[in-house]
């Protein structure tokens, strides 16, 4: 049997870092979900095998937690493992690691449903495949993942930010606003001088809808009480309800800054 | 001796297709600088190299026409050569193939100057490190690539398309607004219906300005006779001064499609 743990290797290529040298947080993120694809890929897991079987993987949460983020051409590792599985969930942990050196630049957790792709009921991770999954599992003791779990994040202004209309270069290939493309969005809420002052420590986002190309997305955020404040945001769109006057809500964010 | 050739491998990632599976063609174009940096790299012309020494490459034309666009999960090779070097000038091409069967997806076609980074002007390749670069040519009785070389872009409306702010994501390392991310603002232009209908046959790019965050571009789009016609456009940023009451162009682009 594989390994419970894939390693997934990438150099910081010179288009994909910032104004300041270092990757963007949404490419980290990009090449994350590659090393899960791979992961659950190379396991009977991939959406290459489920979408024969009519199902897909959704991610539900994803949480960052960065000590240094990687910079232009440095060589990086991303391991990543199956931490528990329940019914409904499962929960996977990356470790993000210099491969040259083996410095650690952080961790990430992410949560993940199955869904059945025609009736979008989410599917019964223990059932399938005779509950073959838990043969994958790294507990918490085995390989630890020494970042707090996703938090619970409020956003109660009502006051919006930004509207951001989406475009062809939003959407994958099901049709939906791609996930690290929301966090793009989310980065641009903020002015060059942040970044020139402080650095991302933690980003936590949570996927609660999908929207689609065309779907214009409206940016609620929480005001901090200074530039070094968590900002904490929600991002809705418009569905024409009056159930929802402000909208949908589709996606929750949270940015932890530590001052440089 | 290096081969005049250098020779780059990519898989297409499921985050890195549009939604008929295909990749973006921005990808394509990060990819194929990435080739191109890599080829100089390795010949001692890399940015790396010539940042010690104050000197940098800017692209200038971006020329690519593909007969298919590569698919999800596909292996690519593009390998990319210089064809000529002229005093300010030096034209890089590029194959771009299937890297299990082969077949030819397209080629393309560059243009690069090389400035001092503390003039901001032009220098002369054929006297840097001693005409050096003239080792690399392969003619195109050598090496042909079988595509027209860049046009003439003309677009005379003064009606603006669209109108978009540019946020950290926009902007590499030097600060500027990245020549990928143009590609992707311009593809933002066509709707759904017009990538269900047609393929980008060809794709041309002139960048004639530098611009930066925050920066608002706005689009003039030259109005084709119908969805099949080429569309011309130009990019304008605003620049507050009488002589250019349209902005200044930073960017010329034209696109040619084939109907599916």
């Amino acid at each position: 049997m594989l390994s419970k743990i894939e390693t997934y290797r990438f150099s910081v290529e010179p288009f994909h870092v910032d104004f300041t040298g270092h990757l963007f947080l949404g490419v980290l993120g990009n090449h994350m979900l590659n090393a899960a694809g791979r992961h659950s890929h190379n396991r009977g897991w991939g959406i290459d095998h489920l979408n024969a079987v009519k199902y897909t993987w959704v991610l539900s949460r994803l949480s960052i937690e960065l000590n240094e983020m990687p910079a232009q051409y440095e060589h990086v590792e991303i391991e990543t493992w199956v931490e528990s599985v329940m019914k409904l969930f499962t929960e996977r942990n990356f470790l993000i690691r210099n491969a040259d050196d083996g410095r650690i630049y952080g961790y990430a957790r992410s949560i993940w449903a199955m869904i059945d792709t025609t009736t979008r009921h989410p599917a019964d991770l223990l059932e399938l495949k005779n509950g073959d999954i838990l043969n994958y599992i790294l507990t918490a003791e085995e390989k630890p993942c020494p970042i707090a779990k996703h938090g619970r994040i409020r956003v109660k202004t009502d006051k919006a930010t930004r509207m951001v209309q989406t475009f062809y270069s939003d959407v994958d290939i099901n049709g939906h606003i791609n996930s690290v493309k929301y966090i793009e969005h989310i980065l641009d809420l903020f002015p060059r001088e942040q970044y020139e002052t402080h650095r991302i420590h933690r980003f936590e986002i949570a996927y609660k809808a999908e929207s689609y190309m065309g779907d214009e997305l409206t940016f609620f955020v929480e005001p901090g009480e200074s530039a070094s404040s968590a900002t904490e945001l929600e991002i809705r769109k418009h569905v024409g309800s009056e159930d929802h006057p402000l909208g949908e809500t589709v996606v929750q964010a949270k940015v932890e800054w530590e001052v440089l």
